[in-house]
């Protein structure tokens, strides 16, 4: 493992370069997909799930029986693990419930913001070989907890058309209205135009590979909104040698065992903890199944040396990671200091994949420097907000001169009018 | 005028439908100008300004001095007016502050949600034959109250490569850092991609044209986030006769006189008061410097009797307008139904053109039925959430088992190693 000694600035660019993922060669497949199901609806939807996933689907939707037998086919071990990280999540998230904002900006003129829910919502979860259940919870609990009132979710079946039971005792949990067998490009696609079977929606949110990603991305041009765009997972430290080299170790590892095309970067003020760090992976990492995977991945992570406490700032927010743990004798000073990065996870106990499950903090966060601008899912994710106004007399007088002026200014007269008609009731009945 | 009379819901869709605006024909265009952009900086930027615009730059960037000089080219009353209206907004964003949401969820662990500014973002306002520097109040000035450092503005050089006087007065009261004389595709171009001259940013917000709307579109491929996307201005009015059909026509106007492709959609339990407003909107249009454009758009519009309170809130929230007045007996139940709007305008007194200009709400809104899943601008536009999490002991011990366990079934071992290594330390030293 090559480890960059204090990089001056110049060099932090191409240091902190992520793989280029465009997903521009899809968007043709996309726009195709999408008009065939926008016009022909499920029959569409049919033909691509037997096309690209290689299944003949005879229900789009998961029967209500599949749903309830799904209860005792998870483990009672699974089950309470998945309520722990259930009541997590959700304490966390209704704490982030806003009371309305409201003042008198001047006597009597009162403005007011008010949150409401997106009524209607899709979730998307991936397939694989693994059943992604965490997942449901990160996206589930803070709609139902937004006040949604119509919550799906697609997901791509498994060659037996079924959905992995602790996949539907999570969506069960967690209040989905209905569940559908339906991964990729053709999912999206049902939830933006909707079909005979499958509700159209407002707002698609969940991860998903680049097919996934590109047919979000164009579901944008047709009235959906999407929580933000999807890249591979990445993973910072910042830790000096108050750390432990193996538990570093095995956080890189659970970072890279995601993919071969996750990102990993190590800084730290010490040469030679970074160097207990590479030996202490090299040990952990022949135990692992996914050895292979996680071997590439490493091959590609960063491991840095940077002095000076005010540049490993520096370096956090220029690359603005999704996760970022950060383990060193000046915490503190770097928590209030990180402007850009989806979750961050402070000290030595507190491990990754806590938080991938069970913290209370979401999962679904901003990979690609996207943390540069956008929010991790949160309870906001689900809502948006409505403002009122409501004016007395008093404070038509207050505001009312002002308004005309700005609108003469903006030659647009009929603004101006609509207040000068008011004033002079107002004048007329002698205020 | 034809009033349509109690429509059967099946009818609305139709009755409420928008212009169908795309922007498809545009993205080729958009490609090559963000092509050439990227690899040939501010003489692209130029070239693009000449092309489109007519307009030959000398500099890209207004001088210190023009900003300086442009308050005294400004009346007093206007200034007054701008300051007024500086004062309520202000005031209204900054109630929107979020304190930082913190719980401990379990015994030993604490999780938190803070806010932190978008650091660099580019607000776009239009050109036209008016100088909209309340469009610039409206972005700028939660912009600088979130904290973002570096704000950033484009708008279109008038013939003389100037910006209006009052532009530039509203710009450097709200504090924006630079100013460009940059319009359409080649201004979301140059804050995209970044010239020799006008810095990259991380988000673009504003209003704009089709051209403008395409490139914002675009520019979501290209690591930059947007406000929203934009479409003609809208208004709904729910009134009944306690109500002024002469304040309801004003408003009317109002909004017509923006575009032949405003919209107006008018909402009463009374057949008689939508007689008496038609009446009253012939008279008034009359004296109107925008006439003809008004004329347009009130043939366009709807008028709609609903008996029934409920029906037109269902109507309301079916058509998710970007405006909404409402002056009824019943506003208080109105207002507590409405989910989805961008601002509302409640009684008598409330007309748009106050929220347009000063009350303190923002004027920047979710169009084209995107009041169902957007928000319209407010502080956290400028804000991102970043979580934290701090585990100690016991918090480990008493989440430690579930991540186990789920880490284990979703087929991830490094990330149920990433605990176990933790819990074996706790164990050995006898917790």
């Amino acid at each position: 493992m090559k480890i960059e000694q204090n990089p001056p600035r110049e060099k932090w660019v191409e240091l902190l370069k992520r793989p280029q993922t465009t997903v521009d060669d899809l968007e043709q497949t996309v726009d195709d997909v999408f008009d065939q199901i926008n016009n022909r609806g499920d029959q569409a939807v049919k033909k691509y799930t037997e096309l690209f996933d290689g299944v003949t689907l005879t229900d789009l939707e998961v029967g209500k029986k599949s749903i309830e037998a799904s209860v005792d086919k998870v483990s009672q071990q699974l089950r309470s693990a998945i309520d722990v990280a259930y009541e997590n999540i959700k304490a966390f998230h209704a704490a982030q419930k806003r009371s309305p904002v409201e003042i008198e900006t001047m006597p009597g003129v009162k403005c007011r913001m008010e949150f409401r829910p997106i009524q209607k919502v899709g979730l998307y979860i991936p397939g694989g070989t693994a059943p992604l259940f965490s997942s449901i919870l990160m996206l589930a609990i803070p709609a139902k907890l937004a006040g949604c009132q119509e919550i799906i979710l697609c997901t791509p079946p498994q060659k037996d058309q079924e959905v992995h039971p602790a996949m539907l005792y999570a969506a069960k949990k967690c209040g989905v209205d209905k569940i559908f067998t339906l991964g990729g490009i053709q999912a999206i696609g049902a939830m933006t135009f909707g079909t005979e079977t499958v509700p159209k929606v407002y707002k698609i949110l969940g991860p998903g590979n680049r097919f996934v990603t590109a047919a979000k991305q164009r579901a944008t041009k047709h009235n959906v909104s999407i929580d933000m765009p999807a890249g591979p997972s990445e993973l910072m430290l910042a830790v000096d040698d108050s750390a432990h080299a193996d538990y570093v170790a095995a956080d890189a590892l659970s970072q890279a065992e995601h993919g071969v095309d996750s990102q990993i970067v190590i800084v730290s003020n010490s040469n030679a903890f970074l160097e207990d760090v590479d030996q202490a992976i090299q040990q952990q990492i022949k135990d692992l199944p996914r050895k292979d995977i996680a071997e590439k991945a490493i091959e590609n992570s960063a491991f840095i040396v940077l002095d000076d406490e005010d540049e490993m700032i520096a370096m956090i927010n220029q690359y603005a990671p999704e996760h970022l743990i950060i383990a060193t004798r000046f915490n503190d000073k770097l928590s209030k200091a990180i402007i850009n990065a989806g979750s961050v996870f402070v000290g030595n106990l507190a491990a990754e994949s806590i938080g991938d499950y069970a913290s209370g903090t979401n999962h679904t966060l901003p990979t690609n420097g996207f943390a540069r601008q956008y929010s991790g899912v949160n309870l906001s994710s689900f809502q948006k907000s409505v403002t009122f106004q409501e004016i007395d007399k008093n404070g038509l007088q207050n505001i009312g001169r002002s308004v005309e002026e700005m609108a003469a200014a903006e030659e647009l007269f009929a603004h101006k009018n609509a207040v000068r008609i008011r004033l002079n009731d107002l004048d007329k009945n002698g205020k």
